[in-house]
């Protein structure tokens, strides 16, 4: 069987039994052992053993993202079928469904804590039902396989497989360091905005206090680096600590701005890209640097993320003007609200100068938010954000297409999604 | 000339440098080549680069602990005299003061941030003058030494010394992140605790915000993380950020106690081992870990670090009580005020069992401090406390005693100075 045949099914194998696993609380060696030849059961126990540590019993998640109806369906019409474990869907959520299951357990096991209160806190956001939409481990597995090199054929029947296994289960820490840190920088955000709400339920820090979330962030971001650390690669240690500083640095940003920052598209791009685009940017990059891809094609995953942050920031800050609909002024405007200038706000000053009074004064006074709106509604301010998004957009579809050829089966798939995604991003409505 | 007296004269030319250099703000390669050999000036060249970035000139920082006259002095007579640059003074600050006075300066070079309050905020308690008694640096510089096996004689002039240099710098490093993380703590701390003053200036949250303090935190965390990344060495990358995890572990541990925890020594010393002890003993640990040390000697640092560290913190919870005077209730009385039972209380209730009603009722009302501290000062409290600090202290001096002979006049200096910091730890009034 060629190896990259014989790692698919493999792979199929790993989530069946891991689910398995997870389902009857059973992580032994021997039970792998009972149902695999010795030598694919010792590569994939370390898989296992972890995912299933503090999980009894697992059942399955709903992506709120990716199943939504409200999607535009652009591109390729997307088809789903079942039929066995080794044949994988396109939809990019789909597509990644039984690894994401196994990261959301993994997850939940490494921010246990020994401290009842500080274990609360910390899972809060891991528990089942309140993962988000888990748009950045989506990415980042599918940028694992589409970087995937097809593996040499082994020297000797195992060696290869258990290779990739290796190298699969080192990206997955990737793309579980990268979810801690977001939901550590969700927590401190939390925090300093007086947030009362996060995912549709009540925030951490209204719920079990200011000091509670502080702690629990700082918990996050240490045992993220603990899960850093035994990467043992110091450019990808190196990496991700300084998304850390990127985001700490675009909160401060956006806290204290002067009237001529606040003004500036080139202030408000930096801030985007610390605040947003630099975490999925470098944790795409660090997939690729485990994966000891040369440094273009490093640089093409980092483009691809950052690009896909900024769309992503940018349609965000649409939707905070129009919500589900295309109607200004019905989204939930909680960043003019808070005095937060958006790209929106920024291209229609451009075309209304007057609309610079406004926003120095702050929107303190609700008139000014409705002045505000009423000349970004003359304006082609929301357009142009939408055609800047759809730029970085096709930039970040560009740098998929621009990877060396491969005719892996797989590859092209992950490839086809990431391309997908890029798609899903600047149409979606919510 | 023997390797270990050639570093002795290269480590004091290398400060006198380092600080001519800072003073007149010139770091660049060819003004260390001009007074220096090549191979020698090459070594130092990398040292002194970054301590002189963003720091056009430099003066002498205060210890205010090492030069407090109010320790009392025990044991050996110290003398001090600054013939030269290579003779060193045994007193511990002292014996380290020209390392810690670059370490001080690249400390202010590693915290600069691009954005203005960001910078201010994470600079903050790294300014002359509020370094506070960088007591924790002082103890792993001393370490460093004490644990320096001779250098094997090279097989060319030159490549032991570059070696040590290096070993060196990695282990000021260490003594860089762990203040590092150390201030990040602080900063979180003090928004957790609403505290107005520390270090005798206001408390950055106090004088900027919470939310400041916050975001400072998190970024000195992710500078520790990038600094600790370069070091290349996944143990002791895990170690500090192990440390993290006890400094929340410890806080949370002090601010969530059921009654039973609040009345239990075990979980007191836990508390203290996590939110005092952790970091200086691993700490210690990082720097044998660095010198290549036997697990055995590594255990023997981090023993040290432990002992010493709860030593300082149960003297401290002493003198809470006493301030600078014998005498009880004459301390800040900040523990017991806000709620926190330390070893004092906890002995003392072992005497009047009655105390616990009172604990139990928490210290919101000033009538039940009095209470507690009639009961304190009818017991043994206070003695029982300061004996078992002794203890500690007596078990770290242990540890340094137990370490493999050396006859190396720096290392022996060295050791005596961290047993001599024991002492100081133990019979210190403030």
């Amino acid at each position: 069987m060629p190896a990259g045949r014989r790692w698919k099914v493999i792979r199929g194998m790993m989530w069946a039994i891991a689910r398995r696993q997870v389902a009857f609380g059973c992580s032994s060696a021997w039970s792998l052992r009972r149902i695999l030849p010795a030598s694919v059961a010792s590569a994939l126990q370390g898989y296992v053993a972890l995912t299933t540590a503090n999980e009894a019993s697992g059942c399955r998640e709903n992506y709120s993202w990716g199943s939504c109806a409200a999607f535009h369906s652009v591109g390729r019409q997307l088809h789903s079928h079942r039929s066995s474990v080794v044949e994988e869907q396109l939809d990019p959520f789909s597509l990644v469904e039984n690894e994401l299951y196994i990261l959301a357990s993994r997850l939940r096991s490494m921010v246990v804590a020994e401290v009842p209160k500080l274990a609360s806190a910390a899972e809060y956001f891991f528990k089942m039902g309140v993962e988000g939409k888990r748009f950045r481990p989506t990415v980042l597995l599918l940028m694992a396989t589409a970087l995937n090199v097809p593996i040499p054929e082994p020297a000797s029947v195992g060696v290869g497989d258990a290779i990739a296994t290796e190298l699969r289960i080192r990206q997955q820490r990737i793309a579980e360091i990268t979810e801690m840190i977001h939901v550590a920088s969700l927590l401190h955000d939390d925090v300093l905005d007086d947030a009362d709400t996060r995912r549709g339920i009540g925030s951490l820090n209204f719920v079990m206090g200011n000091k509670l979330a502080v702690l629990a962030g700082d918990f996050l971001l240490s045992r993220a680096c603990v899960a850093l650390a035994s990467l043992k690669n110091t450019e990808v240690v190196t990496l991700l600590a300084t998304v850390v500083e990127h985001l700490v640095t675009g909160e401060t940003m956006q806290m204290t701005t002067t009237s001529e920052q606040r003004c500036s598209m080139e202030y408000y791009l930096q801030k985007t890209y610390c605040k947003t685009a630099s975490l999925i940017s470098n944790s795409c990059k660090a997939i690729a640097l485990l994966a000891g891809q040369t440094a273009e094609v490093s640089v093409l995953a980092y483009e691809y993320g950052k690009n896909l942050g900024l769309a992503y920031q940018l349609i965000d800050d649409v939707l905070d003007f129009t919500g589900t609909t295309t109607t200004l002024g019905k989204g939930s405007l909680s960043d003019i609200r808070h005095g937060i200038v958006t790209a929106p706000i920024l291209y229609a000053m451009e075309e209304f100068p007057q609309l610079r009074e406004v926003v120095d004064r702050g929107f303190d006074n609700p008139a000014d938010v409705e002045l505000a709106l009423d000349y970004l509604g003359r304006s082609r301010g929301i357009h142009r954000t939408r055609e800047l998004a759809a730029k970085h957009a096709s930039l970040a579809s560009a740098a998929i297409n621009s990877l060396p050829n491969n005719d892996d089966e797989d590859v092209q798939k992950s490839r086809r999604a990431l391309v997908d995604l890029t798609h899903r991003v600047i149409t979606r409505t919510k």
